[in-house]
């Protein structure tokens, strides 16, 4: 049984009563749904908690399955035991219900916005503050390399981000996209940068990696770069550093 | 054996060679610092890796003994083998030298410049950033409840933030001692704030916690609120938070 099989309404296919052994074969659908292989095979992701799932059933994703210790609250969801919704989060203290939701369709960044565009960003706790503060600031988002989006790392630390912005992942960067597209590319560097973007048009902001950030070609081939002007210590977190600059750029654009 | 009882210059007390055993007694003094338990009884920070080792000696703390699986570069530190060195550290790949340092004397936040006031901040890694951004944009920090800034998960996020500012940690939030002393105490909250920070003055800038924000005496004590403005989600993530603020008074400052 595959979770696509379940379906969510379809009350034949439940249970008699809640789910109390974790070797029910759901219970391995929904960890499977913890690895990056298991959500790019199943076009699936895992939502966890009251507050995420209500967000994701209210930006129009298509839940597949829910399932719930508290079907009170929750009558659509497959009943389950408090250790069974444990096995199926990721989370030490699981919240109260879990749902498999399709990977909503990515709907381009075709729009008329600005774009922050995440080059090798590692950490799924900083994709996801980038992401939050993106939905926050205005800016699409493009992902190239790094950590899964779509992560229950990084879907918690967006806090629901990922329903208020629109998002693309995959590819290899190529800055000539944007300059066609007339996107002024604006890449964040450490040093040497001018410490404002230009007010008008609309801008892709490139953040790099934690560790490295920018990758050179990059820097080069982008239109400006932009550095947050510190004193003391001149690095910042890379979340911190690309929230700043959108705010920079929501504040002046 | 007690960590503090390890002379770091003394040969004579020295091992003779490497320390091979992870249940030699000087393991259980570095693994007592991974809590924050150890780390009060003894007034030691545990310190790791060569780029955060550098910077604290950098700095002048006091280290009280360091180990090393790499004594050609660490000449001064205790050689102990990758296994002990691993055992020492909290990190899953350590990383060539770990130190049992003094907590630094706090040297106050008497000085005149601006104040970054955590108020129950509980994610050490949102601690690190956001005392990495106060280090980056000027502020001195004064802890109020929260994580234990000098944990190692903390210290990891602040890449060396600690070195590069003022910290003060313990007691309660007492608005009135701020205002004795000249400063504007700014709360930060979701709505309702003025989007800017009016220049000039010194500035005690509070952030509350991930999950509740500021309390409500913080929020109506303080002489002025600040929200950053956003479209879309309200919320941003608290270090994000903090940092665009602390960026926003350097911006005008």
């Amino acid at each position: 049984m595959r979770v696509v099989d379940v379906v969510r309404f379809d009350p034949v296919r439940r249970p008699d009563g809640p789910i109390v052994s974790t070797r029910n074969p759901l219970v391995g659908e929904f960890t499977s749904l913890h690895d990056p292989r298991g959500r790019r095979d199943s076009g699936l992701v895992l939502i966890e908690g009251p507050t995420l799932v209500a967000e994701a059933i209210q930006a129009g994703l298509t839940i597949e399955v829910a399932c719930s210790s508290a079907p009170d609250r929750w009558p659509d969801a497959v009943e389950v035991a408090d250790r069974v919704l444990a096995r199926m989060s990721t989370t030490t203290t699981p919240n109260e219900v879990v749902v498999a939701a399709h990977r909503p369709e990515e709907p381009g960044d075709h729009e008329r916005r600005d774009l922050l565009v995440l080059v090798d960003v590692a950490d799924p706790g900083n994709v996801g503050a980038l992401i939050r503060s993106a939905a926050a600031f205005g800016f699409g988002i493009r992902m190239v390399g790094g950590a899964d989006p779509w992560s229950p790392k990084a879907l918690r630390a967006a806090a629901g981000g990922h329903f208020h912005t629109t998002m693309r992942s995959g590819g290899r960067l190529d800055l000539s996209e944007f300059h066609t597209r007339g996107f002024v590319t604006v890449a964040t560097v450490a040093r040497d940068g001018a410490p404002t973007i230009p007010a008008g048009g609309q801008v892709a902001l490139l953040v790099g990696s934690e560790a490295h950030g920018l990758p050179d070609d990059a820097i080069r081939g982008a239109m400006r770069r932009l550095t947050i002007p510190t004193a003391g210590i001149e690095s910042l977190n890379a979340a911190v550093a690309g929230s700043v600059a959108m705010y920079e750029r929501a504040r002046t654009r």
